[in-house]
C-alpha cells in the first residue's frame, strides 16, 4: 500500500477516522490539508478529485480516489484484523457504518460543526435542540451496544468502532455530555489505549 | 440460505431494496409486513428484534438479527456477482451506498414520506424545498455517473445500483421531476430489466 495521498481538514472527524486507521495499521501516506472554510475544497482541481467537494479523499499511487470516509476505511482494512473474517460479523460491521453516517454523524458531528462555526439565531437554536434529542438516541444505542460487549462487533477492534470512535470522542464540543454513558467512555478509553493510537486534533480556533 | 424472514413494510425502499435483491437471486424467504403507521415496529416484540425500531430486519433461521437495509444487502450478497470480487470496486460499491444513507436517503426518500404522510405546513413547505435542492444534487451526481458506465461500478449490476434503484424509481412521489435526467431513465429501464426484478409497490392510499 505504497504511494497513498489522504486529501483531509484537521477538523474532521470523518479525516481523523481515516487517519486513526492509518496510523493504526502503521501505513505511510502523504497528508495534504484543504481548508474547507476557505473554498479549498470547491476548486476545480478538487471537484476534478471529489465532484461532491467533500474531505477525506483517498488517492493511490495511479491517482484513482475514493470519497467517503467508511468506504475509505473498508478499502484500507480489508485483510487486517479490523474487518472480521466472519460472514455474519462483516455484515454486523456494516450494519454500525450505515447506523453513524444515518443517526450519528449528522447529529453529533453536525451540532459540533453549528455550535463552532454558526452564528446561533433562535431558529438555529430550536434545530440544534433537535440534533441533540437525535444524537442522544444515538449515542445511548452505542452505550446499550457497549454495555454488551467490549467492542462493536466481535472481540476485537473493527473499523466500526474506528469509523464510531471520531466524532463520539468530542461530542461534547457540540454540547452533548457524554457523564451518563459510563460504556462509551470505557471504549473511548480502550480505543486511545490501542498501539498506534492519534486523537482528534484540538480545535483551531 | 434457508430460513430467511424479512421484516419490512410495503411502502419502504429500504426494504424494497432487499426484496429486489432477494428476487433477483431467487432466495426464498418469509416475508413479515409491519405498519409502521400503526406503531407495530414500536412493541416490545419488535424492539428486541432491533431496539432502533426500523424496518426492514432481517432475521436468520437461528434467529439472528441485522438491521440496516445496506448491511442486510452485503450480508445477502456476498459471494455472488452483485458484489465485485476487485478489492478497488468493492469500495467504489461501498462508496455510492454510503453516499445514498448520506444525502440520497434523507433528501430524496424523506420528501416522498413528507408529501404523503405529513400535513405540509408553512414551515414543512420551506424544509421540502430544501430537500428538494438536496436531492437534486444527489440526483445530478448519480446521473453524472450514469453518463460515464451503465452501472454505477465496474460492468454489471452490483448493490451500489440496487440501493439507489429503490428510492429513485419513486422520486417523482416526493415532487422530483426526474425528466432531465437521461441517464438515470436508462438506467432505471435497465434494472427493470434484469431477470426476477420486482417493482416498487404502487402507494396504497
Amino acid at each position: 500500500m505504497d504511494g497513498l495521498t489522504l486529501y483531509d481538514h484537521p477538523e474532521s472527524g470523518n479525516g481523523h477516522k481515516v487517519r486513526l486507521l492509518l496510523s493504526l495499521l502503521n501505513i505511510d501516506y502523504t497528508l495534504v490539508f484543504k481548508d474547507i472554510h476557505k473554498g479549498e475544497t470547491r476548486t476545480p482541481e478538487f471537484l476534478a478529485l471529489n465532484p461532491a467537494g467533500r474531505i477525506p479523499v483517498l488517492q493511490l499511487a495511479d491517482n484513482r480516489t475514493l470519497p467517503e470516509s467508511n468506504a475509505i476505511l473498508w478499502y484500507l482494512a480489508e485483510g487486517t484484523g479490523f474487518i472480521p473474517t466472519d460472514r455474519w460479523e462483516r455484515a454486523r460491521v456494516l450494519a454500525w457504518m450505515m447506523f453513524e453516517q444515518y443517526q450519528h454523524e449528522p447529529t453529533v458531528a453536525v451540532a459540533r460543526f453549528w455550535c463552532h462555526h454558526l452564528e446561533m439565531t433562535q431558529e438555529r437554536k430550536a434545530q440544534l435542540a433537535e440534533k441533540h434529542v437525535k444524537g442522544y438516541e444515538a449515542l445511548a444505542a452505542l452505550d446499550t451496544q457497549l454495555l454488551r460487549s467490549d467492542w462493536l462487533v466481535g472481540s476485537n477492534p473493527s473499523i466500526a468502532d474506528i469509523a464510531l470512535y471520531s466524532y463520539t470522542s468530542v461530542a461534547q464540543e457540540g454540547g452533548f455530555d457524554l457523564s451518563k454513558f459510563t460504556n462509551i467512555q470505557l471504549w473511548l478509553d480502550r480505543i486511545a489505549a490501542l498501539p498506534g493510537f492519534i486523537p482528534m486534533e484540538p480545535w483551531t480556533e
